[in-house]
């Protein structure tokens, strides 16, 4: 079975699938941004990464959340709440991390079915 | 192929599955127990959870697991040991996380065979 | 379909797979070493494990990098990129996180095709 890798550089791939399952991970661009503004760009970002894989949001599986600090989750999770389709949670789990640039207020990790 | 969600709330689903795979996440509900009270209560529902979605824990593929407190994990790991079927380990990770809830001993994400 | 675990202990298993996909989780037998050396003892054995699972480096998806300390990222990078085939990158999340063993300077989360 092939393997699909879109924007994949020396380091990564913006994303990867195998067969129905599509792999992404995800962190702002604009680190300026606050908690909201982050979960915001992240978001948008996923929801065009699974379109161009083939999925959509209302596919997720499972999301994993670091957050720089967590408690931002409550903002975090005012974004997530709205963005998320009524009915398509997927399994989540949402922790604390230092992350690579200390500008990043949040990472996410998540796998999806297409 | 169809997403089967289970328990899902505006947030998060108690489980996925799609096809023979089978995601979760789990913390405890009751704050005050210890590591090894709140690691028995997490792996219980894991357990219900797994079957509630077609699957058992002797079908785990790859689990991680948070603590709020790294120094905790021989505790954790004297629960887990004893409620592993012989022969079934997932591939594992465990580190150290800020959780949730102050309250939160640990955080267990699971993928599962079904 | 059939599980194929290998490296079983009570505790967990070296790999895991089921279907197409592997699981796998790594940290270090050397800890002495310091992150350069520890990163490429590391993704020597992702590679030996993946290719007994039937897989290889090629085929990876999905890959979670915990970090004891996040400024070593660079020198962790750094080997990452010479590792990875071109072209192969996965998915990829590093986070910082406090490890199991005091000496574990990274623990590396993968799953990957066969």
């Amino acid at each position: 079975m092939t393997i699909e890798r879109r924007g994949t550089t020396r380091r990564y791939s913006d994303s990867v699938a195998f067969g129905d399952t599509v792999y992404l991970v995800e962190v702002a661009q604009n680190l300026d941004g606050d908690i909201s503004a982050q979960t915001r760009e992240v978001l948008a970002s996923v929801e065009q990464t699974l379109i161009s894989a083939g999925s959509d949001k209302s596919r997720l599986l499972q999301v994993t959340i670091y957050l720089a600090d967590i408690t931002e989750i409550g903002a975090m999770n005012a974004v997530w709440d709205d963005w998320v389709p009524e009915g398509c949670a997927p399994a989540r789990a949402c922790v604390q991390a230092k992350l690579a640039s200390p500008g990043y207020r949040i990472e996410i990790v998540v796998q999806a079915a297409r």
